[in-house]
């Protein structure tokens, strides 16, 4: 577990109390094989990790403009109700999502992390959004646009990896393991949208 | 519409009598903005399409064989009860998988599109699996395991899409645009798999 100490709000990677994934570790490794995700990718993501550290405001600013630009996504953070945005709540979870880039590039796949990642899917989908920053926003995120996400958080990432002059072939390894690892949390995120026994 | 005229069992990409998406052409110009999908990318896969229209069966072999590598992905080529892969089933899939790369850089996303996408979802769920080609092999593809092989499709067209001269950045491109054009796919094949009204 490389679950870092922080005093983010609500932020749970590495809580003991949080309920166990349903998913096993060799179900977790299936995936990891389908995704062609390995050793080598881990070494990319640390890599990319000591990259982006310092550019993390950067990359959310890009991240919270698009989603700004596309109402059916800032549909997610606006009050049922009135619709107006909630600011509050867009900077509650900016915070996470900051640490959630780190998290990407240095976690451990294991038990803790997986929980964590089924907690991440909770809070999109109806069963648990809106709880942990106690709003009043839609109830949930649809699934196809959590799962659409993975291509803009995948292709926005490759100028900053680029940036501080690693060698192309290095940027592609790095990028392929962040859209990899990206994926793969994406899939995680979706189990609880699926009919039982079908994920 | 550009169904193409096959003699394929089974393919129905144009078919009038398939049963309608529920998704409306609204919902689905949505999900090609999140993906940052535009006419770039539909040019971009039209050329991607001439440059691999006569490498078809190498990409096959190629996707074929990473499949039969991994048991949990043959798994869903299996006979029930038997465990034996089924390869009239196998070969079956393969003649619509090869189709599918072409009409993956050719398709208008309209409705006979998208009519053929919730078909292909159908076809990987409980709901319609082995039905087309008459066989009685495992019930249904796990959603995490269709999801995940966004990755290898995307990976592993790469070296095709660049072995005809294309300048780097073309070849970036179509690989965009490819992978992109995939997840979208993927996407809508999940719908069956998801509790009503969260997708």
């Amino acid at each position: 577990m490389n679950a870092p100490a922080t005093d983010i709000p609500g932020y749970r990677y590495g809580d003991p109390l949080l309920a166990p994934s349903p998913l096993t570790p060799a179900a977790l490794a299936e995936l990891e094989a389908s995704l062609l995700f390995g050793p080598d990718d881990v070494a990319a993501l640390k890599r990319a990790g000591t990259i982006v550290a310092d550019r993390i405001e950067a990359i959310l600013d890009v991240w919270y403009g698009f989603v700004a630009s596309q109402p059916h996504l800032l549909a997610a953070f606006r009050e049922h109700g009135t619709g107006e945005p909630i600011g509050a709540y867009l900077t509650a979870v900016r915070r996470r999502f900051g640490q959630w880039i780190l998290d990407t590039c240095n976690a451990s796949h294991d038990a803790a992390w997986l929980a964590w990642q089924e907690e991440i899917g909770r809070r999109h989908h109806r069963s648990g959004k809106n709880r942990t920053d106690g709003v009043n926003a839609s109830p949930y995120v649809p699934l196809r646009h959590l799962l659409a996400l993975v291509m803009p958080i995948s292709l926005t990432m490759r100028p900053f990896l680029a940036e501080k002059g690693a060698a192309p072939a290095e940027v592609d390894a790095m990028h392929a393991a962040w859209t990899k690892a990206v994926l793969l949390q994406a899939i995680l995120w979706a189990r609880p949208y699926v009919t039982e026994g079908e994920f």
